[in-house]
């Protein structure tokens, strides 16, 4: 099986804006990315990236400016099995992969807060992503028009994409890898805030 | 196993404010309870309501006006399998509650967004909910602290309580039940948010 992680390596997280200023964005983003990397290791896969620019890495990269959808559907039309994991996951270790392979589907799906796709495993070499808002309704729409069978995987560590200064506080919470240990070291901590704890720095 | 829905029957769901009334407010509120008794059921359980106030069901009630925490803590100073299922969380089914049962550890949570207990089953009889904001890791460390097992379940359908207008538009896009069928007939509909989609009417 493929598994293709996109990164976008220009101007990643702009919505962590108020939070973080761009070089921040780009270093917590890398350390995102390294745990998401390393648990596919983990898990015995050996993925590879697909970057919007060049970007050092120790795995395999393929640099395609186009935007995100078209980028990914080349790949998907390469091979029959591929699994698409977003950059973003941090929380992912790989019992949370080893769900999203697990079901015999020929689409297995993981959505994200707000109805997003974040990791889709895809053994029906006819599929093609559409990551607009509500992407997930969509790639079901395919299943269901295609009669292609289709699992959801109900995990919240692939579920949590972070995009928004709230998220940052469940990669405090839960994470114990390089995107934690980056954001303790920027100053970050856990306070209560309007949702249960947040991430706050002076 | 004693399964306990604490509910709020005064002032439920106070931060929905900016988007329901409060008659609607105790009108969604009544609909998620359904579901979450509903799914408790149809994995073979029996669910008790521990309420803030007299109210309406079809499960038994036992009325505590007390803060959350003493509340509960009576209940589970009585037996020694307790599972407290918070009312709020109308995508959790029969599936994400027997992830919830499976482990066998002392202690089995499921955390919810920023770091509160949405869910926990606590075999030990010594344990004693604290549900301050993150109370997630108040229950783990008291495990830590007696030597207790502690698992931790992954899934998104117990980790989404429905606090606030942001968390609607998840009841729309995986909920089948009673408080997806409320907003829809009160006007929800999904559009284009800030995170993905979101739940507005007009």
């Amino acid at each position: 099986m493929r598994v293709l992680v996109p990164f976008d390596a220009r101007e990643p997280k702009t919505r962590l804006d108020p939070v973080l200023d761009p070089d921040e964005r780009a270093a917590f983003a890398r350390a995102m990315l390294a745990d998401v990397l390393g648990a596919l290791r983990a898990g015995g896969h050996a993925p590879e990236l697909l970057a919007t620019a060049p970007v050092e890495s120790d795995a395999p990269v393929t640099v395609d400016e186009r935007p995100l959808s078209p980028a990914v559907n080349d790949v998907l039309a390469d091979r029959e099995q591929t699994a698409v994991v977003m950059a973003d996951l941090p929380l992912v270790g790989p019992d949370a992969l080893a769900r999203l392979t697990a079901p015999a589907a020929d689409l297995v799906l993981a959505p994200g807060l707000g109805g997003g796709t974040n990791a889709v495993l895809a053994r029906d070499p006819g599929f093609r992503v559409d990551y607009h808002d509500g992407s997930y309704r969509t790639h079901r729409e395919w299943a269901s028009e295609r009669d292609a069978s289709v699992a959801t995987v109900d995990s919240f560590r692939l579920a949590m994409d972070i995009d928004e200064p709230d998220d940052l506080a469940e990669v405090l919470l839960h994470g114990d890898g390089h995107a934690a240990a980056w954001l303790r070291e920027a100053g970050f901590e856990l306070v209560t805030g309007e949702r249960g704890l947040a991430a706050r720095r002076d």
